[in-house]
């Protein structure tokens, strides 16, 4: 597993290779947990080589967001990329990724600012900027990423798309704990507590599809049946969202292409949920 | 000379040379004269491959600005184009370039909103665009781009180094015609009359240049003298302004990074030209 923590050294490792061989890419802001051993795996099962990025991108967090105590530990991390069989990691610092004189930033209008770009202005301008980056950097054929940040797929999709890029990202399925819960770095701010509420966004979900299999149709009845649920079980609703999976958009009647979208505070922590509310993913 | 009108085309065009063959890239928006035609030539003489799109880009021309009437001439400059060596023209159309349900944006902050970005709100953002999109889809490993658009070089410099792209710019000399004029695709609209009184932009940098050569240091007495240049030859000033050619800041005192750099409307046409005032180019 080769480390590389300059730009022009990771350049210089993927530019080196065997051009046959396909390149499949891993973006984290580390503490890693199963959910991104998975696309670890997906990767290399699907690619030849798979490299795997590091950074806590300080641009997609807000002023008052948790970019100082978001959770670090590289050793632990560097340990269990070299056991799933990463082939290149890479480290970079802020000084490689905005030195001096950095101005450029990507914006993707429309599906930037809604849903969890409402609460968290600037975020997907950070998150486009720093992928479209890493992507240029590293230059993969595949990029693997977590379904459970849904809008941040289908916004760097969307991205990646429009400015003509040669990579394509490859959509993985949300990793749960064994109750129910998604995987997520955050989960370790929880309390036990609260790590006992945080359970009432899967099982929202859970409500979600099965009243639509019972065949409820209309968005409102799931949103209000949602909110009682969350708010029942002592969590803060940021929003509640049916939408349309690819546009983003608000359905008012449930269809095969509508998914629902959650953010809730537990306590201090905004975590957040989705699945398709008539499919399997 | 391949001409490829879809992006696909373009991208299977380059992908399928050597790879050993350097490529050059001249973007246009076509009406080409001996300028374009310039960076055509410093392209072959630089790199093994050359190519050069022609598209009129909506997105960096203003709601009442010129884009309806931008001249266009699309068999002529094939035909120049093949007389110079081109050997791969690229034109897409609108709907290869911004298709429906486009979004992404790219913004080049603080460079973008002075000079001419204050009067042309946006043209930086669609410049910065466009060309990041071209090059994501040419690949070339060097850009030939022309100094009359001085402010453009320094967006796009800063926006590919900022978004680690492969490709590096290749600052090309202004081409002028015998009197002095900078050529441009605008000269076309002048009258002649208004072609004549064109010339002050070129003498104004001219008596610039001797001012400083006859030892004059503030930029504001340099600022004075080419605003009564202009008027007296009938220009409307846009914008007369002395900056560090790297940063486009203002200077007070002139050195050797000072760059003269104006915008002047004659008639109704906005007409921009600039030097250095201590070194040759």
């Amino acid at each position: 597993m080769k480390i590389c923590k300059t730009i022009k050294e990771m350049q210089a490792e993927v530019s080196k290779r065997d051009r046959n061989k396909t390149l499949g890419f891993v973006p984290t802001m580390g503490a890693l947990h199963e959910g991104h051993l998975s696309l670890v795996r997906l990767s290399k099962s699907n690619c030849d080589l798979s490299a795997v990025s590091i950074y806590v991108n300080p641009s997609q967090f807000g002023p008052q967001e948790d970019f100082g105590r978001y959770p670090r530990n590289l050793e632990r991390d560097l340990a269990l990329l070299a056991d799933n069989g990463a082939d290149y990691v890479f480290l970079p610092d802020n000084e490689q990724m905005y030195p001096a004189g950095y101005k450029t930033w990507v914006e993707v209008e429309g599906l930037s600012s809604i849903l969890c770009g409402n609460s968290r202005p600037g975020h997907f301008r950070g998150v486009a900027t720093v992928v479209l980056k890493l992507v240029q950097i590293v230059k993969p054929d595949l990029m693997f990423m977590g379904m459970k940040d849904f809008q941040q797929v289908v916004v760097l999709e969307t991205m990646l798309r429009d400015l003509n890029s040669d990579t394509q990202i490859f959509r993985c399925p949300i990793v749960r704990e064994s109750d129910g819960l998604a995987m997520s770095s955050r989960n370790m701010y929880l309390s036990p507590e609260e790590r006992a509420k945080a359970l009432c966004l899967s099982q929202t979900l859970d409500m979600g599809r099965q009243m639509v299999a019972s065949g409820k149709k209309r968005a409102e009845e799931v949103i209000l049946a949602a909110e009682d649920k969350i708010n029942a079980a002592g969590g803060k609703i940021d929003y509640i969202s049916l939408v349309n999976g690819s546009t983003l958009q608000p359905q008012d009647m449930i269809d095969q292409d509508t998914r629902m979208l959650l953010a809730v505070y537990i306590g201090n922590t905004r975590l957040i949920d989705n699945c398709s509310l008539m499919q399997s993913d």
